[in-house]
Parts: structure tokens; sequence; C-alpha cells
């Protein structure tokens, strides 16, 4: 796995029980991963001699993020690695203007978008539909938040043309809630679908998932998780893939963004499903028959742990501890910088508003908004 | 922790959520752990200056097994390391005569028992009894049906005195089955028990758990969790303690082995309980509030996964996941040989006739007992 931040420290936990050889490429050995990977390799995953050396002796290459160059993954690929997912299917995840072309060419609903020239062209685009506010996205680069402006008027839209990278426009949906479909396809193209989920974020970043997502019409659930299928199967996508959702006002969903590799939205079934999304992530990939997405719970809620003010959580986390054993603490063996996602913690059972009020006052407490 | 085994292994994969640093003393990079673990040093547990500098920035030493010098342990001690359990604890897993003397003197009931000094005080312990046949047990280094023998005669209680080392005579319970309650207790005294699960053992090797026991009565099971929390605080233990019991054909329990790590009656609780015993385990050791042991299933049941004839698991590894999608497979990373523990599986849901068959059917397909 490239990559050595969160995503490839639970996957490394998920491969554990496979019995897989599990190999990692970080940045440095603090990096969330490479504390708990045996077999880590430090290097720049934007060098080539790097991921040639890395790759040589895998059976297969997998992320924990978007960011390797793809001509460099078209290049492993030409040595005769097996890449999962491969270039094709993961520039879709990088390259958000790529990614509106194809989900357009497949007949997948999603906000109104086009390539914007600059500041003008967005008032162009805003009076085509409804007029501002207009979210704007810088077609690479981007993640939780980073990348995505709303912009209110012309004025308001010149940052995001300062990069000098291309700039997709898309309307503001006037969405009711936030769902995600999170499915896993193998090589050979069976699929899996995990329960369509309701995702609440703040400032951009996933906060806090409700697995099932609650009161969603059964129809609308299963129609999102057939998109999600037809998307990884037509994209030729391998491992998983969470397609972030709106649920509009007049019942549709409309895509907002994909994953291909685990996702925030899906470490509920860490505790919540029998197979979790990193366990299936590393099945597909490694072209194992995929394990049961199915619930274990009748709620399980997701509220992501982020830095407060205090560096050392540590008393933090054992009052939590003490207070509710039931509790499934994920931590990230990061630094606590305030912001800054460092765990999350899982709760589970069949009252929602208990299930809720508990993960949300682990995750508060940890990170120090509230005292008791 | 000291030793390389698959509890170290597993250990590993339910302190990476906990965010510990884990550091793991392994004989070789083979070593299942050592696969693993980011933070493996290699060297020999029985040498004192290695133990010395392994433990020297650990804020707890515990183990993957019972067989580290108890006078290396109180050195360690001497040192100011946290050694938990402490070697006033372990002695009574490294020894059985040690360990039946305790468990006397509090009035934990055992099986009949005294150290015997030659094949002809065989014949005197078995006549104060109902005679022969009797269990012989070397006092230490025995495990998994090593160093126990089951003699129907005095010619045949030879063989246990060839080591030189004391040996326990133990009558044998004519028991209607082998029970094992697990507890988990931190240096506060805190302490969690687990549901009692049935063991079946062959050739003194556990092969199946089923959990919680089938039909036991309540009472019983009650008496026998709060026989394992007595033990567990008469004796001091910190960690994971697996009391192995025989259930008599009179409704009573008599203790059979003690086991101060996490053991393989609580494999079923990784897949089976709110919170694992290896998880359990780490938290008591390094005094963290424990986690809730209650079952997540009506049944869950654990089916060890041996060794069979075919080096190569791989193919029979593919049927069974294709096969049964809720299969919770454990492997161990170890190379296959005929009898030898290589993994586990487990198989949880409502309808333990179903349950016990699938999780049965997975290990002897694997072992190659079975080809469809």
């Amino acid at each position: 796995m490239i990559g050595g931040g969160q995503l490839a420290r639970m996957a490394h936990q998920a491969g554990v029980p496979l019995g897989v050889r599990f190999k990692l490429l970080a940045d440095t050995p603090q990096d969330s991963a490479a504390q708990v990977v045996a077999d880590t390799v430090l290097g720049d995953y934007r060098d080539m001699e790097t991921l040639r050396r890395f790759a040589a002796d895998c059976d297969v290459v997998t992320f924990d993020h978007e960011h390797v160059p793809t001509e460099h993954l078209r290049a492993l690929e030409a040595d005769g690695i097996a890449v999962r997912p491969g270039p094709d299917a993961l520039v879709n995840a990088q390259d958000k203007g790529v990614m509106r072309a194809k989900l357009d060419s497949i007949g997948v609903p999603c906000p109104r978008h086009r390539i914007v020239a600059d500041p003008a062209d967005v008032t162009a685009f805003a009076a085509e539909g409804s007029g501002y506010p207009v979210v704007l996205k810088t077609v690479r680069g981007g993640y939780d938040g980073k990348g995505v402006w709303v912009v209110d008027d012309e004025a308001g839209a010149a940052a995001p043309f300062l990069a000098g990278v291309p700039v997709l426009a898309e309307e503001k949906v006037d969405f009711l809630r936030e769902l995600a479909a999170n499915v896993v396809r193998s090589p050979s193209g069976q699929a899996v679908a995990y329960p369509v989920v309701e995702s609440v974020q703040e400032n951009g970043v996933c906060a806090e998932v409700t697995a099932p997502a609650p009161g969603l019409d059964p129809e609308l659930a299963a129609e999102a998780q057939a998109l999600a299928l037809r998307i990884a199967g037509d994209l030729g996508i391998v491992g998983h893939l969470a397609v972030e959702l709106f649920q509009t006002r007049d019942g549709r969903v409309l895509v907002n963004e994909l994953a291909m590799r685990p996702h925030n939205s899906g470490h509920w079934t860490q505790d919540g499903a029998v197979t979790s999304q990193f366990e299936n992530h590393l099945r597909a990939v490694l072209d194992l028959p995929l394990g049961d997405p199915r619930p274990r719970a009748k709620w399980t809620v997701m509220v992501n742990v982020l830095g407060g003010d205090y560096p050392d959580m540590y008393h933090a986390f054992l009052h939590c501890m003490a207070r509710d054993p039931g509790l499934r603490i994920h931590m990230y063996g990061k630094d606590v910088k305030p912001g800054r996602k460092v765990g999350h913690v899982n709760v589970f059972g069949d009252d929602l508003d208990d299930v809720r009020e508990r993960a949300r006052h682990a995750a508060a407490y940890l990170r120090g908004t509230i005292t008791e």
C-alpha cells in the first residue's frame, strides 16, 4: 500500500487475520501506518524509481490516497505490476473534471457543472442556472474541503484560479442531507454493497456517519447502491469505492465525490459490519472472494475525533473508556493538532438516540470541547 | 510483549486502534507476530541482558507465553520495570505444582492430586482413590498436551520421570465436558468476565470452542465466572486469565489448568464479543479501563485450523471464503505442517447447528480432510 496515513494503518490491521504480507511505502517513520506495519519502506511516492523498487516484489499495489501521479501508475503497469485500482479508474478520483465527464457519459446524475475559464465565466455559469452561490473546485489536489470554494459573486470567484489548475464550477445543491454508498468490487467483477449511510460534514470534513441512513426510503437506498455498483463496474474500479451523494429535497440522489480507497464514511464497518471496508478492500485488490457487508447492529454511529487545544488526550481517553465500556475507539497514533483528525469512535446498538449521544459525547470529550 | 507467536500477532492487531506503541521480542523474523509488528526486536527471552535491553523503554512488559524464567522477571521488576502479570502470579501458570498448592490454599476445587516421587508412588496415589488410570504431568514445560500422560498402570508411569522434573499426579476426572472461564483483571482490581464457553480438546489440543457453553445451568456458569474472578484476585493476576474447567457429571466444576495471557478458548471474542480478549489483555496490563466483554451474537463457534498434508492452503482459503462470506478466518502466517495450529475460524449467528457446521466445514476444508 502506498501512503502511510490512517487508512493504511487500519488496512494493515484488517490484513493481519488474512495472513497477507502487507508492505507499506510511507514518508516518515512517524506516519500513522509506519508506526505499526512491520514491512515499511520510506520514500517519496512521487519518485518513479522509488515506486519501482517498492513494487518490484509486490503481488499487487494499492493506495491510501489518490496522489500518485497517473503516469507513474501507467509505468508500473507497463512493468507488469498489478495496480488496483488501475490508473484508468483512479484518474476519476484524481481529477474532478475527468470524473464529471465520465459520469455524464454513463448517465449518472450529478449536480449541474462545467469547467470554467475565469471569474466572468463563473458568472456566465451561474446565469445559466439559478445564479450565485456557485461551488468552485480545482480539478486536482483537493481533499477534506481543501480546493473547494463556495462563492457568492464574481469578485469572490478569483481565488480558485490562482493555482493555475483547471477549475470546475458546480451548482450549489440545496440538499436535504448527504449520503454515502460504499461498495467493493474485485477484478473478477464480484461486488458487495454496504448499507447506504448518512454523513454529516463540518467545514468540508466528514464529522459523523450513521449506518444505515435513518428514514431513508428503501427504494432510494437501493437506487443509490445500484448507482455505486454501476459506477464501480463502468469505471473498472477494483477495491473500495465510496460514492458521496446529495439527497435532494425532491427525492433524488446526485453524485458529489468519488473515493477509490477505504473512506471515512465506511469506518463504521470496523465494528458495525460483518466484514470491514478495510478487509474487503484488501480482499478485492488481492482477488480474494469478498466478505459479507451486512450490518451487525441495528444502528452504528461513527464520529471523528478531532484534535483540540490539549496535545495530551491520555486522561480524556481514560475517562471515555471508563464511562462507556462499549465504546470502540480507533486512534491513529498522530500528534494532536487543533482540528486534525486523530481518530474516530464507533458505537453500535438498538437505540439510535443513545448510540449517537454516546459517540458524540466521546468525540467531544476527547477533543476537549466538553469536560463532563 | 515477549514472544512472537500468534497470540502476540493478534494482540498487536488489537492494539492498533488503542494507539499504543507495541514492541515485540521475537526469536526470528519469521515468527507469526514478527511478520506484522513494526517495532520488533530479535533475541532470546531466556537471556537476562536481552530482556533488560528490550524492556528498558517499555511502560509495561507482558507475554505471549509463560516460558520466561521467573528469576528474570523478578530481576526486571527489581530494575523498576512493570511486569504484568507479575512473577508471583505467573509462577502459577509456569509450575503446576505451585498452582495446585495455591488453589488448594484458597479453597478452589481441583481434581485430587499430589506430587509423586516415582512409579510406585503413582500406584500408591491411584490406590488412595479409585485406582488407575492416573494423569501425570511434569510441573513445568508442558503445553498443548505435551508434558501430560494418561497412564493405565505402574509400568506406563515411568516416562514422565525421565525428564528429571517434579511430577504431579491427578485423578482422571470422568467429566461431562470441558469449560473455560475467561476473565481479565487490571492492576486497580477492575475485572470483567466473558461468558463461560464449552471447549472440545482433541489429542490434548483445543479444537473447538462454543460461546456460550450450550445448555449450561446459569447458576453453574455464574459459579465458574466467580471462581475465575476469585482466582484472578487472590493470585494477583493482571491481564487475561483463562481457567480451564472440567464439568463433572454430578454438576460441579473443577479447575484443570490456568493460562495468564490471551488463550485459545477466548479466540471467539475477536468476532463474538464487544471487546476481544486481546484488547482487554492490553487494556489491563496498561491499566486502561476494561472494555465490555458481552457477546455480540447468540452463538459464536471457534474451530482451530490445523495443518494437513498440503503445504499450500491458498486454494482452500479461496474456496472457503467464496462458499461462506460470513466466515471470519484468522491466519497466523505460519508454514503449514501436519497437526500444527496455523489459524482459526470464527462463525457467529442465531442457529447453533448452522454456526457449528459452517465453522467445522471451513476448518476441515482448510486442513484438507474434506474436499467439498
